[in-house]
């Protein structure tokens, strides 16, 4: 037998999906959503839930006899940092494309098309034509290329941008028309017109795009981060925006969430706070990883999406 | 010799482009931007401009020669109405799809990632992530499938949405899941989550959005017309708005441009106002279509874009 404990904010629908699926060999030993409830005497080997609460169930009698984790998030630092390496971790990837590419072409179209000019101008009742700019043939930038990072690369395309994609390995797809890495950011920075990262957060990634990347970019780029807070220097980022050496900014993610009401950001005219809301899990997405991943660990077959506790991802 | 008048508002730019192209056998007569400097005695056999002006000229003396007209808009409404049959017209094509594209899914995603929520709940330094839905799988109707219609067609595809195509033929592009004539507006109305207009004015299409058709729309579907203002019965389209019997609007043309300072449509919460700026026509763009027709008349070939007068487009 199996024994499965859920550790999450939407416990009681991640029980219900799962027991719905009459999982062979699976007991579901606990749901929680606060480390506080847990029990030691549960003995779970599996475990199911968002990375934060995941990782103090680690770091406690509960999560004693864990061996493999599915996290309900795509950041999956907080398990990472608990260093119990002997334990597979498998992340959620596939189900965010989508969403991600809606959310920044939503923000990439907002800028181009000048929509707030236009909301302005109609409060005003005054009729006076602003022209638009059209994203064909501009290029963009984005920072990550994994499935997430893929499906915004194929809508750049679609729209007719020049794509410049950065990542550790080459990638040979055609929506990518240039590829460099992160430290080459002096050459590829300064031809975006648009600049998305999608990063996820490892000692690599720490703040990488500092001042002299930011330097590097024209003043009428726009920066979007809908991948980790810890990729930017925030000093460094503000310094820009209030000076105007960048168009305007499109923040997702923050190092303290939720961000406190007295942070700058709120009220800098050209900045843009979405409220890590660009891409959120489905119970039920996630639960189909979770089914899928659970058929081939009872076979003691490879799981998708799991993690190399060296890379990071 | 060929004798050009060139009748827009941009009608310097105009001159400026066609004199660097030394076109052969082609003398530019004169360039107006009012029918009060129209000159009879410039015989022009050849009219380029702005499809009201054209009109004008049509019906004035000075136009009394004239074999051809390059409309320099995509809407030819106020050219055909004059009903001078024996001239070929020839008009815009296949340059406004990327800039409408863009503005429909700008418009598309505005409502669907609920930027102006985020954008209030920014104003107040409130943190509440509110859910955002996906377009992925919702439907999307299309009235009027020319080149500018499948253009949008395709990027609806691309994203992942079931499209339905409304148009007077059928239509086989893999990026059309259902197809109907605007007759059928009841059996599929009812489908759509968003309704894009992108109809010429023609007798048919005339108010064709009406009572009853928009009455058969979901209050949550969104409405958006960027084709002409006449298809749309505007006091049902208003009743409709004002009693939540749709979402939202957003109307690029109007009956009356420049829209009336007290129109009631500058402040109702749901509708946006664009001001006839979806798709606007380079000066370059069109100098390069009027070019190559040139070519094609010269040596009596078929002009590209050549209006039907039957069919009005």
């Amino acid at each position: 037998m199996h024994r499965l404990l859920i550790a999450s904010r939407d416990g009681n629908a991640y029980k219900e999906h799962i027991y719905q699926q009459n999982l062979p060999s699976l007991e579901v030993v606990q749901s929680i959503d606060t480390i506080q409830n847990a029990d030691p005497r549960g003995k779970a080997t599996i475990l199911l839930g968002d990375p934060d609460l995941c990782a103090q169930v680690l770091n406690h009698q509960s999560g004693e006899n864990i061996d493999w984790v599915q996290s309900t998030w795509a950041g999956i630092k907080p398990i990472l940092d608990t260093q119990k390496t002997a334990i597979k971790v498998t992340g959620v990837k596939g189900i965010f494309g989508p969403q991600m590419r809606e959310y920044v072409f939503a923000y990439v179209l907002h800028f181009s098309r000048k929509v707030e000019e236009f909301r302005m101008l109609q409060q005003q009742h005054k009729w006076s034509q602003p022209k638009t700019d059209s994203i064909y043939g501009k290029t963009i930038g984005i920072l990550g290329l994994g499935s997430i990072g893929m499906e915004v690369a194929h809508t750049a395309k679609h729209f007719g941008m020049q794509v410049v994609g950065v990542s550790r390995q080459t990638n040979n797809s055609p929506s990518i028309d240039q590829h460099y890495t992160l430290q080459q950011f002096s050459e590829f920075a300064p031809q975006l017109d648009y600049l998305v990262s999608l990063l996820p957060h490892t000692k690599e990634t720490e703040k990488v795009i500092g001042k002299s990347f930011i330097s590097a970019l024209k003043p009428s780029c726009i920066l979007i981060n809908a991948g980790r807070a810890q990729s930017i220097d925030d000093d460094a980022l503000l310094d820009a925006l209030q000076n105007q050496r960048l168009k305007g900014a499109v923040l997702d993610v923050f190092e303290q969430e939720p961000l406190s009401s007295s942070s700058p950001l709120w009220q800098m005219p050209n900045v843009i706070v979405t409220q890590h809301t660009a891409a959120v899990s489905g119970v039920s997405d996630i639960t189909k990883i979770f089914i899928e991943n659970y058929h081939r660990y009872i076979k003691n077959q490879y799981l998708k999406f799991q993690t190399d506790w060296q890379l990071g991802y």
